[in-house]
């Protein structure tokens, strides 16, 4: 292991519980460099700087509603019929009351004219002659629908943190306040290699003992959903020159390389071994889990590579509990809140394993997340992840877990 | 309203409550037609066909250990040793037990030899001249880590139904299908026209009464998490030909057409009256809701047309609560489950309106959503938005909201 302590990893940790493979694996991953991207296309991507605000929030005093904007000491005073000035409209410089006993009309979002400070709705008044008679019974308050200069935030604030998605709400306040270029995570390259000779592809027709290739698709189709694209996908068969060959050139071209299949004990499980001749140091191997038990986890010079079980539920499992875990801390993405639901019915596992139980989520009307359990036959069972929203992290050394027992979940996409 | 009785369409309804709103919506807006698309591009896209198994799944009887493969019976006559036939690999066809008493090396998702009924995982043998021997503590099952074919699916069961969007578990089947073209929802072309003189762009300087364009970019971003990209955003000045030009153009460019302001009472608010010179035939206007009351509705020979308000917390909370779903069913989406949570502090809110109120989430330890407020002083202050999760829908007709009041919740992004 001499090698491995000078690239400066621990020796590698195998059958680790759950959550010390988490840490270790958050742990050694890099945080990468962010850049600048203009706005449109920074939608989707990780915000990595804070905002604040360019100036006042709002930046002038604004009108909330269509109506008149008057002096309140004038109605005070028991006047109630005002003549016009003008109309103050929005994106018109504010005008200025010239008679301290008239009013202007406004339009929501307009400025409100200098001297007046509140604005009546149009419901509670009519016209009459050269401007318009306010309700007899209304009682306006002094600076109503006035959305006051500053008062939402003063310029300078703080908006938004670095760490947060660039979602609708970030895009308006970045657009609002003319950040032009906001510094954001890279979009990583990442590959994907899936691994097996009994793998065959869409055009291809199987034979009985082949099954077609969906990993590629389906782990592309998943990080799609967490906001990560550009994805090149290839497959290997079980010959250690090739997979070495197709390993060694994804390396050159990516940020992070995710396997799926050739880590468990068979003869043609070549990846952990493969990869150790080019250089990847393996950080751990195997972690107390089903499905997913032959986990492995290693690094190249700043490159995470993550070998995934290759059935297909283990490998969407694993992409979703430990990769996107990973690929958002790489991004400097803030961690999302723990999601946590209760089972809908009892179920049974002796393993002493946590156990990854696909789930569908539906909500009760007092706020509860209700889990319903998706059992399998085994981990190779995918047809039974259809209309599953993600599962439920059921903790190991436990065989029981009785209706109404809280669980973490997962989304597949959230 | 003659015309709009011939369009099919009944009177415009106004001050609706947020049910009866959109229950028009969703019934007023068509689901189009689907196409066909090729798997890879598919990913995202709601599914518009059922997808039944191509064959048995799994379609031979398949390994689910790494060990050997032998036949039960010679264990239970109390053989320990076991010659070695050969190796049987995941991707070949299934070997024949040639001697009954033998047995044949096994990895994990390779298809069990005829003759063979159990599995023996490696960890219980050690090699033993020519084969293995068995501990003799172990005692192994009749038909052990053997996925039986046809027992997760049989071919011809229904795997996945029309109305999924399809993200990696759906790729997953789709792609074992062999399903290269699925049948799916078009995306539709989507124009968004911001209105307003008081907006500037990115580029510009504002002025003191002025403020910056973000209702397009923002609903952009909001849009593209929720799967709809392709969109053009526009933007139009309060001029009602200028105003007509860009409608009349974008209407005969696009599938659905999204309008940010100019839909209240000011003098400038042209859109309604635009519109229906422009033949869009009003569904509805004004919602009885905070924020987002002025919203308005109406169809141009299947186009769908909103007018949100303008401020960027309405145009927002309408584009997630009217518009997306609106979108998810044109695409012949299944809705997705409603959510609810608990307010993690009591609120008040005396206006007789349905209140939308932004929120936190975050999920307490017994799977309870709880949603943490973020009141805001006005309809326009979206600044009080940054590191919201989404809004809450408190009922109309009630002024106090107690701590552990349970709401439906919107997420932004989910």
């Amino acid at each position: 292991m001499t090698s491995l302590y000078r690239l400066g990893y621990a020796p590698m940790q195998t059958e680790l519980t759950v959550a010390q493979a988490e840490r270790l694996i958050l742990k050694t991953v890099p945080v990468w460099a962010g850049e600048r991207a203009p706005l449109p296309s920074a939608a989707g991507r990780v915000l990595r700087e804070s905002i604040r605000a360019e100036r006042d929030l709002p930046p002038y005093n604004r009108a909330t509603m269509d109506g008149i904007a008057l002096r309140w000491k004038s109605w005070q005073s028991g006047r109630r019929a005002f003549p016009l000035e003008g109309t103050q409209s929005a994106g018109q410089a504010a005008a200025t009351l010239m008679d301290p006993h008239a009013a202007w009309r406004i339009a929501t979002g307009a400025p409100i004219p200098n001297g007046a400070d509140a604005v009546v709705p149009v419901e509670y008044m009519r016209d009459a002659g050269k401007g318009v008679e306010i309700d007899s019974g209304y009682r306006p308050k002094r600076g109503q629908f006035i959305h006051k200069r500053g008062s939402d935030r003063r310029a300078g604030a703080l908006l938004l943190k670095a760490g947060q998605r660039i979602g609708g709400v970030e895009m308006a306040l970045l657009s609002a306040n003319g950040v032009a270029n906001p510094r954001v995570a890279r979009a990583p390259r990442i590959a994907l290699i899936s691994t097996g000779n009994e793998l065959v592809g869409l055009g291809g027709r199987p034979q009985p003992w082949q099954i077609r290739s969906s990993n590629g698709p389906a782990m592309t189709a998943l990080l799609s959903r967490h906001g990560y694209a550009g994805i090149r996908a290839l497959h290997a068969p079980d010959d250690p020159g090739v997979l070495a060959d197709r390993i060694d050139y994804a390396l050159s071209q990516s940020d992070v390389l995710i396997l799926s299949g050739g880590v468990s004990k068979g003869a043609k499980d070549y990846v952990p071994g493969v990869l150790a001749e080019l250089g990847v140091a393996p950080v751990l191997h195997r972690v107390r889990q089903r499905p997913g038990f032959p986990l492995w986890f290693g690094m190249r010079g700043g490159i995470p590579v993550f070998g995934l079980p290759g059935n297909p539920v283990s490998s969407l499992v694993c992409l979703r509990r430990y990769v996107i875990p990973a690929l958002d801390k790489a991004q400097g993405a803030r961690r999302a809140y723990p999601e946590t639901a209760v089972l809908a019915e009892a179920v049974m596992f002796k393993p002493r394993l946590t156990w990854f139980l696909p789930v569908r989520l539906a909500a009760n009307k007092t706020g509860r997340l209700i889990a319903h359990p998706r059992q399998t036959n085994t981990s190779g069972d995918f047809a039974s992840l259809a209309r599953t929203d993600g599962f439920a992290q059921l903790r190991a050394n436990r065989s029981r877990f009785p209706i109404g027992c809280a669980a973490r979940v997962f989304r597949w996409n959230g």
